[in-house]
């Protein structure tokens, strides 16, 4: 199975680069282990540690990051034997790969390396032990690796679906190509899995608009929005996958264009965003490369559909006001706002918040603004309460306690289309822009 | 909200067009109405039954369609009212988001036309009626659009999300641009929602490979296959959507060229397969446009994983070999199969078939295929058993007799990626193209 690269295939210069360099990498990681063994020490990987008591939100760069922690994995400690083992194994595995010209996803590796390992335990006994039996298993290897090498699994040429997609006043080059993402037609352009193997060429635009939808997207792109408000149009079809945060951040970054998230008005669209602008909480290593801490939430918020009467009522009453400032002081200097919908568009519009809505906005926030906030005593009594559940850093602002409260308080939720239904006219001329220009939006 | 075509955004010229063909298609199915009132006659409308005892199998053009079986929809029948007002307001809604330069989804839709109608019943009370209540409600009306004006959704400039995505050596021309999808870099070309907007400009290629999952097309794409192999490389990135099912016919038809589908060695890759072959019974009326009769389903083949001993092992057997002539005669002339996999690589790669993959498979062939072909007694006793299943027409074939027989006797499924981790060199040099020349796909 052996050759040499890129005697086969036709694989772009980019990636042949992109090979070399993940080579190297895994290469001089791995040789440390063989001085340890020459120094007659024993072979010890040391790894920052990948867990929750671990992981630090980063209040100046608004990240989640993972704190100082190291974790060491010995071959000659018996309960870290088999950890080291497969960190091993898949490193070979990959290594075996980038020198094989492949492009093997998470599953690849997890089947590459399937196998049992028979041998003879200290007492005599024939023993048979897998590699590993889920994939789950083979994935946090794959994970103990990036954190090891420093790097994110897509450096390492391991590919997995993407389902982002781009259209826009933005020259790139991919591979051997350069593309112009303005001349798409009707289509769009499917952003690659290796996002940072892209180079920016030329660009002409304002923003980046980050619509969660993909049915979304294919009207704003068909009316010519990105053409008329020059903006970049992306979206994440749903939970945005790695490619698409790295491509988006990278856009941020490099094109220092300020990022908005159109997503649905419910606490999943608003983990949408979460997830794009602090990153998950499970996988806090990669937000220091996924993660766009500038990223703003545009809408669909709470107070475009109910205005900010609910809350000024709710906030009148004294003990509230005081428990709802313990989680972000200033929700009485928040700006007032008028809702965009009528009251018959509303009825017509809203979808009446399920349990698990209630307990994914909970997560976000904590129970403090929950239990002020909502008077529907049987929705309550039905949120499983967990210990220990106080919000995510970055949800404790004046503007999410508003939002939040207000969702809890009607119990509503409402999709990006009701805005589109309302007309897209009204959606992409009127909606958007006027967010975006009067600033009414939540960092 | 009236404003007159093409004065807002900045479509392309192309839905100009389409959107004048459009308003005129619903006009004129609407001006019926209109004479039938101006006869003094009852408005009626008269459109195809789109129920299953209506769908019929064409063994001709090997297509589900539509049979000649009709129904009406009276405004003046207590029964029909409802149904003609429903289907009347959606006309009119989508006559209008037509005129309006919109492009609504059937989410949008159905907030569209979601209102309550509160009117006096005979007996002078005050009634208050819903228009629709649920999405399927709304949906169906637009199903009934679609065979009442004998046209696909799409032609309405409907849209909806897209997964499908496309490269090869095509240059297309989508919107106002021509677009060569060999120049894609890493990424590819996304497939615009209204694939009858496409025109073909130039080709240059040998078959079109439908790839089921999105990860295997990536590692296709990214090791230069469909260049090496002049290859129109599509994914549908699994069950696939009306738009790429009618992009992929439109393929077939246009540029004559064949398509193989690569999809999981499961009874739901086998259904995807038939989704492309066949249609969807429950929307057959989609299927004369959206299906294609031509395509092969190139593997993953049982066979190719256990090769043919088992199959033979059991028509050795007088009885059994009798009831699995009854589903499909020649299974005794098939050619021999041997297998791509070694035992280790199967007893690695193969992952155990649940009981709903086992209910999946009798939906395609029916029983008596499990019935004769099924060891495990206790796996069987575990389907639930519905009236009147007997399979699906383009199933009853000897391949798949022998394809199926072999699953319900592993008990096994296996993955796309199993065959790529032995390998991507092996998917891509080896099983693929020789598959492809020696002719071993199932038709």
């Amino acid at each position: 199975m052996r050759q040499r690269l890129g005697c086969s295939g036709v694989t772009s210069k980019i990636d042949l680069e992109a090979r070399g360099k993940a080579l190297d990498i895994v290469k001089y990681s791995m040789r440390e282990l063989l001085e340890q063994i020459e120094r007659g020490e024993k072979p010890t990987l040391i790894m920052p540690k990948r867990t929750l008591s671990n992981t630090i939100y980063d209040l100046k760069h608004k990240m989640l990051l993972l704190g100082p922690e190291l974790q060491k994995r010995s071959f000659t400690d018996v309960n870290e034997a088999k950890k080291f083992m497969q960190t091993l194994l898949m490193a070979s595995i990959i290594y075996e790969a980038l020198r094989n010209n492949e492009y093997p996803t998470i599953r690849d590796l997890y089947y590459r390396g399937k196998h049992s390992i028979v041998y003879r335990s200290i007492d005599g006994k024939r023993v048979s032990e897998n590699t590993w039996d889920e994939q789950r298993e083979s994935d946090s290897v794959i994970r103990d690796l990036e954190v090891l090498l420093s790097v994110l699994r897509e450096d390492l040429l391991i590919l997995s679906k993407e389902k982002g997609k781009v259209v826009g006043n933005l020259v790139i080059r991919s591979g051997d190509d350069t593309i112009d993402l303005s001349k798409m037609g009707h289509g769009a352009y499917s952003i690659e899995p290796t996002p940072d193997l892209i180079e920016f060429i030329d660009v002409d635009a304002e923003y980046i608009l980050v619509v969660e939808k993909d049915a979304v997207f294919q009207q704003l792109h068909r009316y010519g929005f990105w053409r008329k408000y020059k903006a970049i149009l992306v979206t994440s079809a749903g939970q945005p996958d790695r490619a698409t945060r790295r491509f988006v951040r990278r856009l941020s970054d490099e094109l220092k264009l300020p990022v908005y998230i159109l997503a649905d008005s419910d606490p999943y669209g608003f983990y949408i965003y979460s997830v794009f602008k602090a990153g998950s909480i499970t996988l806090s290593y990669e937000s220091e490369r996924l993660a766009t801490p500038s990223a703003k939430f545009i809408g669909v918020m709470m107070t475009d559909i109910f205005g900010d009467s609910v809350f000024k009522k709710i906030i009148k009453e004294r003990e509230a006001r005081k428990t709802l400032e313990e989680v972000a002081t200033g929700i009485e200097d928040l700006k007032p706002k008028t809702p965009y919908l009528s009251e018959s568009e509303r009825s017509n519009f809203i979808i009446k918040a399920k349990t698990k809505d209630l307990e994914r906005a909970v997560e976000l926030i904590g129970y403090k603004v929950a239990d002020v906030c909502m008077e529907d005593k049987d929705a309550k009594s039905k949120i499983k309460r967990k210990e220990g559940l106080t919000g995510y850093p970055w949800f404790a602002t004046p503007h999410w306690v508003r939002e939040l409260c207000i969702f809890f308080n009607t119990l509503s939720k409402l999709e990006i289309e009701a805005m589109a239904s309302k007309g897209l006219k009204f959606l992409a001329d009127k909606y958007i822009p006027e967010k975006i220009s009067s600033g009414d939006w939540i960092d």
